[in-house]
């Protein structure tokens, strides 16, 4: 049990975070802070919020473990702001989607004797805002734990690894670099996928979309994500990324080139090793 | 009210589409003819079923409308072997992905008094098969409706319209080519986006699968369809699909191009266009 969590900026995860933590007890004190005004206000209602601050460094206070659940491009800028506030021992983690530049800068950053262990919960969706969060966001979801290969403290990620499991997470533990490389595959490119591919549509006749059917609905969902966070992940993971679009893009070709040369053997082997590995991802 | 209906193949498809016809009184009978003699045994215990038929010739024999079911391959070949059976008056009807071939086929085999007019309801999903047949698949669902732009009987049309609506989709006219070039965009290009995407990452650590989250798993569940059925309808809308993938491969290489370059300001354009496209697409 922590003495006191802090979460910085209560936004969809931010806010199930505190709100699982609040229900599993897993800190005698939940401190928030908010960047908005009128969050602040709202937050003061909330059960699962004990104390509310005006400042980030304020909210830091005492905290035992504090967790940056703002946009990737702020948490860099945070760490910075609120490593003077920091109680000793204290350790700082965070839930951003990319983490090898946040992890070795936050790293670098941290006072003499506290740490940083970066977080990033395969949880969420494309809605956002602490309207939306609920104590279950992160059961039986991945959350990838990175250390870095060298000077992460080993008794601090357990503690993360630890918080996160409570929360109802498997955790999966690997280095910054192996995670970006991770998610530019099994999340970014789907991600992109799917924008470029309603950005083409968007191209064509727009009395069409009147006739999509549910495949075209579930498989564009994540293209509702906001546009602004995104934008920053890709440019946070730009080379990873830029990899895999581009591997992906050799796949594609090769399908294609299939499909014109009416190589039907090669386009149902495509067929059938897609199925073969969508049918073993693990239901929800 | 049609005074006999008969169901050429009752999958997923055939079986909702009795099963809905019976539930709202469409028909006087119901007739099936199913290829497998473990299914017409299933189907003797059946409500919406009233007669039951070895062959495809006998289930035709004083039908006023008849809807092929089978995979896209099977239909002409089965209109060629019905229609010496076809009784005076009688429509034919499928439920076929694609639409120019078969309707143009088709069409040509029509005995003279007899009709052929194409239909796709942009229902079903991965799953197939008579057990997960439901009385409400069509609700709300386009159906497209198929007349070629010269040839097709106007009254014939205007019934398998009515009889789509009766079911409670949404019909759509066009004709088979403009259909094909739709479909090819809004679900033949996502189906192999889906496929593609799935087989890249099976060449890739095993592993990784372990930690998808539910964007992968929705972008991607199209992939788990019968490959059987899906590289038929790729071969019979060869030429449109070609096309689509051609051209969202080019919309794919200005994304990478503007993410490898970091012009981050239309990597932004690419995500917020496609967020509003898929906003806009409506709910279910």
């Amino acid at each position: 049990m922590q003495s006191q969590i802090t979460i910085l900026a209560p936004g969809l995860l931010g806010a199930s975070v505190a709100l699982a933590a609040h229900q599993r007890g897993l800190a005698s004190k939940i401190t928030v802070w908010a960047r908005r005004p009128e969050t602040r206000l709202a937050l003061a209602k909330k059960e699962w919020c004990h104390a509310v601050c005006a400042t980030p460094e304020e909210a830091c206070r005492g905290a035992s473990l504090v967790i940056i659940c703002t946009p990737v491009e702020k948490i860099i800028p945070l760490v910075r702001q609120i490593r003077p506030a920091l109680a000793p021992g204290a350790i700082v983690t965070d839930v951003g989607s990319v983490k090898s530049k946040i992890c070795r800068f936050s790293h670098e950053l941290m006072p003499t004797g506290c740490f940083f262990v970066g977080s990033h919960p395969m949880a969420g969706s494309e809605k956002t805002g602490m309207e939306h969060a609920t104590g279950d966001l992160f059961e039986r979801r991945t959350c990838f734990v990175t250390p870095l290969l060298e000077g992460t403290d080993a008794a601090a990620t357990e503690q993360v690894a630890a918080f996160w499991t409570a929360l109802g997470s498997e955790v999966s533990t690997m280095t910054p670099d192996e995670h970006d490389e991770v998610v530019a595959h099994i999340s970014h490119l789907p991600h992109a996928l799917a924008s470029v591919l309603c950005s083409f549509l968007h191209l064509k006749n727009p009395r069409w979309r009147n006739f999509a059917g549910n495949g075209l609905k579930d498989s564009t969902r994540i293209a509702s994500g906001n546009p602004e966070l995104w934008r920053e992940i890709l440019e946070q993971n730009q080379d990873e990324v830029v990899r895999a679009v581009r591997q992906f893009q050799d796949e594609l070709e090769a399908f294609q080139a299939a499909l014109s040369n009416g190589d039907f053997f090669e386009v149902a082997n495509f067929l059938e090793r897609g199925k073969e590995y969508r049918d073993r991802l693990r239901p929800k």
